[in-house]
């Protein structure tokens, strides 16, 4: 049996690896599944969803991120998580950083505070390769995002845990020589999945290091960010904007300060959704190899949390 | 002697034009030009301005549109007018088309109304080879922007006056196939030249041939456009937005309504802007071939007014 999880496309999921593996009954459940449950397709399913499932075979995430399933503790550890393998969501994530990098560069930001005063006053034009793009991150999201703005012709610097080489784009990693990049960057491009490391870096003092003005894109996990000091500095004017689609707690609290804040710009978590039909392909094809005893490539290094 | 007119570059250009033509004397004026004039560098110089130049050998445009010079009285018939040959202007062109194009794809506007009422609410994610775009006009600045966005994977279509041949654009001319294709248009991006045919193209049957839910962008000119039209189609919501950088008054006037409109995004005439090293790398190698008695290219067809 497959059981499938989401609060939001549950039914389109069901009817789409129903028809891919037609040997196996594929349902859905919003509370706890049946303990006939062999593989589990979820996407943030509620505590206690895994407890009690002795049959499960593996687990298959819905998104880019993991970092919530290692964490709990109702899914025992030697039960294998896998990752889907982009499914869309590169090219996805790609359209929502051009989108950023754009309004900054074309001061699409300032044009609108100027529509407001009924001001028309033409802003110097800054091309490309004058902006500096940072990434955060360059898996197989951000090292997608990162090759191709390099590839349109910005100037592209990336930061990676362990040390990286992407074409076109200036690789750097440790601690030192992010407080270094930070400095030269106009644009910055959160793309780091949530771990240990990665949880608090962009307090107050990184912020800080970025120069003024410079924009912030923040698409990894609303856990990186001091959303208090990210206020701070769009209140003082230190950042230009920032273009947020993960948040400390999502949905994002009515009472929010960064819903009226005049320099935020909130998306819903919707930098990169999943594409049906491609997470069903990937899923269906790696049931079948598991089925036949083969192994299957995506797995969680849960010790990573990515 | 050559001399400069720009609103607001004028001394960037006067020293940039100084150095590569050592020959040379470069002024500006503000008003009128002295006699000496025999090439005149210029941008919306005011009326009279060519008035009694004698000596004059030729104009040069620093700006895509030559309309508003080939209609003046002041200037002699027999005098060449030449355009610049893009300039740097077609890739900034192709930004500003780029980022109004994903405002409509990935939902920046309907986030942007969501974020004032604080609402948490993805939209359904739209793909590149799903989004229709189409193009009016495909000279040296539309069908660059046409071939950039088919090339990054969208449905672009091109409209021209005669009959064009684009990679991968599918390209329309002729007044019944403009209607055709409205109709199957989700972004609109209005690059035309201002001519006799092109002036009030735009008017309130052809934006409401646009599917519920369209998009434009307005780069083209402001006479082209019926602004009442296209108030009327945004208040109702018949589009759900327009990006414009081009107004039948510039500067667009404090009183009027579009400064205003949640649904309008206002930019001042600032989507393609003259790169002064281009320009005048460009002007500079034309009057050194002139001098030299030689043909230049980029000689603007009066007749046709571009």
């Amino acid at each position: 049996m497959i059981t499938v999880y989401h609060s939001e496309h549950v039914q389109a999921y069901v009817q789409a690896l129903g028809s891919a593996l037609p040997g196996h009954r594929v349902v859905h459940t919003m509370l706890k599944p049946q303990t006939a449950t062999r593989y589990a397709v979820v996407w943030n399913p509620p505590p206690g969803f895994f407890t009690g499932l002795t049959d499960l075979q593996a687990v298959f995430v819905l998104g880019a991120g993991v970092d919530r399933l290692v964490a709990r503790e109702d899914l025992p550890a030697h039960i294998p998580i896998y990752r889907l393998s982009d499914a869309g969501m590169a090219e996805q994530m790609i359209e929502y950083a051009r989108y950023g990098v754009l309004h900054w560069q074309r001061s699409f930001d300032l044009y609108r505070n100027q529509q407001q005063q009924r001001q028309w006053q033409v802003q110097p034009d800054r091309r490309k390769q004058d902006t500096r793009v940072s990434v955060l991150g360059l898996g197989e999201m951000g090292g997608r995002v990162a090759t191709a703005l390099a590839a349109e012709g910005y100037q592209v610097n990336g930061f990676s845990r362990s040390a990286r080489s992407l074409s076109a784009v200036t690789c750097v990693h440790g601690e030192s020589a992010l407080d270094e990049m930070l400095a030269h960057t106009d644009v910055l491009i959160n793309m780091l999945p949530l771990t240990p490391a990665t949880r608090s870096l962009l307090d107050g003092a990184r912020l800080a290091r970025l120069p003024a003005g410079a924009a912030l894109i923040h698409a990894g996990r609303g856990e990186q960010l001091d959303e208090n000091a990210l206020l701070t500095a769009l209140d003082s004017g230190a950042l230009r904007f920032a273009l947020l689609d993960v948040f400390s707690l999502e949905p994002l609290a009515k009472t929010h300060p960064l819903w009226v804040h005049p320099h935020a710009l909130i998306t819903p978590h919707s930098a990169a959704q999943t594409l049906i039909s491609a997470a069903v392909l990937q899923i269906s094809a790696r049931i079948k190899a598991l089925e036949l005893g083969q192994s299957i490539s995506g797995k969680v290094e849960r010790a990573r949390a990515y």
